[in-house]
């Protein structure tokens, strides 16, 4: 055995990759990595008793150069008298119908290739990722703000969804291994390879990480980055595991899924540790099928007040009541709704993204505190307060205009259309609308003095 | 106030990093960063309520450049009636004196000078570590390989020891802000600033991440690469304080320390998450003063096997016995040793080095698996023995020489001299030296065809 068949054999066995009996379908490119790894496992396979076929996806991106990788992938398997699946997919088309860049595009078509060989009597995929692959995705993954996430990089083994079943299915044998490695071991054992051409392209971010950033790296910082970051993703990989083992554990103590979306329960919450309650908070929202940037995070866990809201992408909030923090979409449909306001107090409409807020001013607050067209008079203090959507037909007196004007031709002037129209906030006080949001108290309601209520619309946070 | 001075502020709340009535030395270099604290920490101190002096060092580097500094420092103090704490110190001379690196030197010059601030009534001290110093620091630990810990990166406050006390103390106030965002605010306010020659010095590695690699990301590969980088130290900051605090908590119930070092208990520990067990045994080196890589780290958890053993630096050993991992150091005084090695069995030899494993062989077993000069005699089989050093004035028979040699001499012979001649290991059985440690057995000891004991030594691992 070679002497590289043999740390890839052990790198197989420390990682747990592969089992007596199993047949691995060997992802090959016809690139240098995957003809290595073709090459390896045929020298491994007797020792391991495992079964190896050559599964090939022709991308058809590259015109007769991708029908020529084809020929030397099945060359390949036709010399060491290995099974030969290959499909030849239309990856631009698939692209432009899904709306997907090409390089995402790729990766969905070869894993539904993947998954066909899965089903059709595969134990396992092999595919020729290395160590430089795994550099080149840490340095990728923190760059563009993974947080300590995505800094598990590539994994030896992974599990993928296929007809029929979920379990682990792609294995990398060579994560552990350099390219340049693979490369002399292919000279030494005269086994010839294809370049593709592509991987030199420039215009790719990956190929600028590895040509041009990584050797920088190398070069001024640490001649051992690679296998740096190589070892990153392996203590950030043990780490993730044990962060999603918490998470799994806790957040069903503490969150249930509701008709609008969910509710993480504050209460033991709160005493938590920090990192605990990001990845509380990120799980909750993936429960909802929400993807939570970090910022988003910090501002729901900043959610201290009572009826403080977060708006976040996709019309989703996140509003603090009480001792919950409450997830919810807001609906497609145009609803009606309507919330009482305490006074003094405060509420978040989550309809509206806002949050508005009553405090009772004595006259002794500072001036700078509010303008007086926001001060509604005393008298209405004791009457029931309600927020709500406006209704067709109301009428509203701004404080600069001679007489009441339909809130329709109000909100119109001021280009508020559609859907965001139809949801606009008043607060309607003893049967009459006394507030309208953006335009203040209305004109015959303000206080005389400063004396009053006065009604504040904070931004949804 | 100035805009930026709102949002340094709200930095300064949201982190906690400042009490009213505190006292706050802010170090001034000179430069543009330290510059623009000092001013913003004189918009903002009413406000918060604390009283700014400045902290300078003059570090001797630059000559009639480093005086000059330190005019301008002092000129600053006085230009806002501020306390001027000066000191200047040869960062070159003990740099010298304690084998340090420049930059090594010149942070334990500046932090003695922090610390005797400290002393004298300053109650932080503020320094001027932006957002960009925290990017370049994450990436430079990263690239050097920190493994996950190094990502926390800066940290906004820090506790120092001084002398009579050990508290939070330093502050980084800016570590939110760019670095060009305090340079147009300079020039907006008209506030001159130094500018140090040797930031542009692309010998240093951080200036050449500044400069070289920093941007070339931005460019490449994400324009808010140093925001992302800031991001990802904030969110390892909150994790490595939930891995110190599980730490902590773990690691009394499994180790203790004794006179060799100390001894992890396996029985819990093995049932513990990976990140959890690399942590713990991270931190129980650091316990007796080690400073573990990963590869260290992850050797000794891959002892599996009773009496395997681990080499690591400072002559310190890991070995497994039984339910236990001893934490070991090779004292520096020679002394003897002694250890009985049950047949067949297992030992590892922390003061020599080595594993020492006696296999019965009945004959059936692969010739290839052993060579005949490491076969001792059955006849041995039942009595004691022990591995032990040699003493002065033994003898060996080694298997291709005619009589028997002073062991004094053999070693000699191999160049094998010091402390690890002394350490040496033999093997006693009913009073003989039946097999010596590089040699094998004993010419009269070995067994006549292939039925016997071998003993085989193995590299500490």
């Amino acid at each position: 055995m070679h002497k590289l068949a043999q740390s890839v054999l052990a790198y197989i066995r420390r990682n747990d990759l592969l089992r007596p009996g199993d047949r691995v379908g060997i992802a090959v490119s016809a690139g240098a990595d995957s003809v290595a790894l073709l090459r390896l496992m045929l020298d491994v396979s007797g020792e391991l008793g495992v079964v190896p076929s050559v599964v090939h996806l022709n991308h058809q991106l590259r015109g007769a150069e991708s029908d020529a990788d084809e020929r030397f992938a099945r060359d390949l398997a036709e010399a060491h008298k290995l099974d030969f699946l290959t499909e030849s997919l239309d990856v631009k088309a698939h692209a432009a119908e899904k709306k997907l860049g090409l390089e995402a595009a790729a990766r969905e078509v070869r894993y539904e290739l993947f998954g066909r060989a899965l089903h059709s009597g595969v134990d396992r995929i092999a595919t020729g990722h290395t160590l430089d692959d795994q550099a080149e995705t840490v340095l990728l993954k923190m760059a563009r703000g993974a947080g300590t996430r995505g800094l598990a990089g590539i994994y030896p083994k992974l599990a993928i969804d296929t007809p029929g079943s979920t379990g682990l299915a792609i294995v990398r044998p060579l994560l552990g291994t350099r390219r340049a490695v693979l490369r002399s071991y292919l000279a030494e054992i005269g086994q010839s390879w294809r370049e593709d051409a592509s991987n030199q392209d420039l215009r790719h971010t990956r190929n600028r990480v590895r040509h041009e950033i990584l050797p920088r790296l190398e070069q001024d910082v640490n001649p051992g980055v690679c296998e740096t970051l190589a070892e990153t993703a392996e203590i950030a990989r043990a780490e993730e595991a044990y962060w999603g083992a918490e998470t799994s554990r806790l957040l069903p103590q503490l969150w249930r899924l509701d008709e609008h979306g969910g509710i993480l329960q504050l209460k033991h919450f709160a005493s938590l540790p920090l990192a605990i309650r990001r990845r509380l908070i990120r799980a909750a929202a993936e429960a909802v099928g929400l993807a939570l940037e970090f910022r988003h995070v910090e501002e729901i866990l900043n959610q201290a007040c009572e009826g403080s809201a977060s708006m976040l992408p996709g019309d989703w909030t996140v509003a603090r009541h009480g001792d919950e923090l409450r997830f919810q979409k807001a609906s497609e449909e145009v609803t009606d709704y309507q919330y009482e306001l305490s006074v003094p107090g405060r509420i978040a409409i989550v309809e509206a993204g806002i949050v508005v807020e009553a405090i009772v001013i004595n006259g002794r607050g500072s001036p700078d505190r509010y303008t007086p067209q926001h001060l509604v008079d005393s008298s209405c203090a004791q009457k029931q307060w309600l927020v709500r959507n406006w209704r067709a037909g109301e009428r509203f007196w701004p404080a600069h205009t001679k007489e009441p004007k339909k809130i329709k031709e109000l909100l119109q002037d001021r280009h508020i259309i559609g859907k965001k129209k139809q949801r606009w906030p008043v607060i309607a006080c003893g049967g009459e609308i006394i507030w309208l949001s953006g335009f203040g108290v209305r004109r015959d309601f303000q206080a005389q003095g400063n004396h009053g209520i006065l009604l504040r619309e904070l931004e949804g946070k």
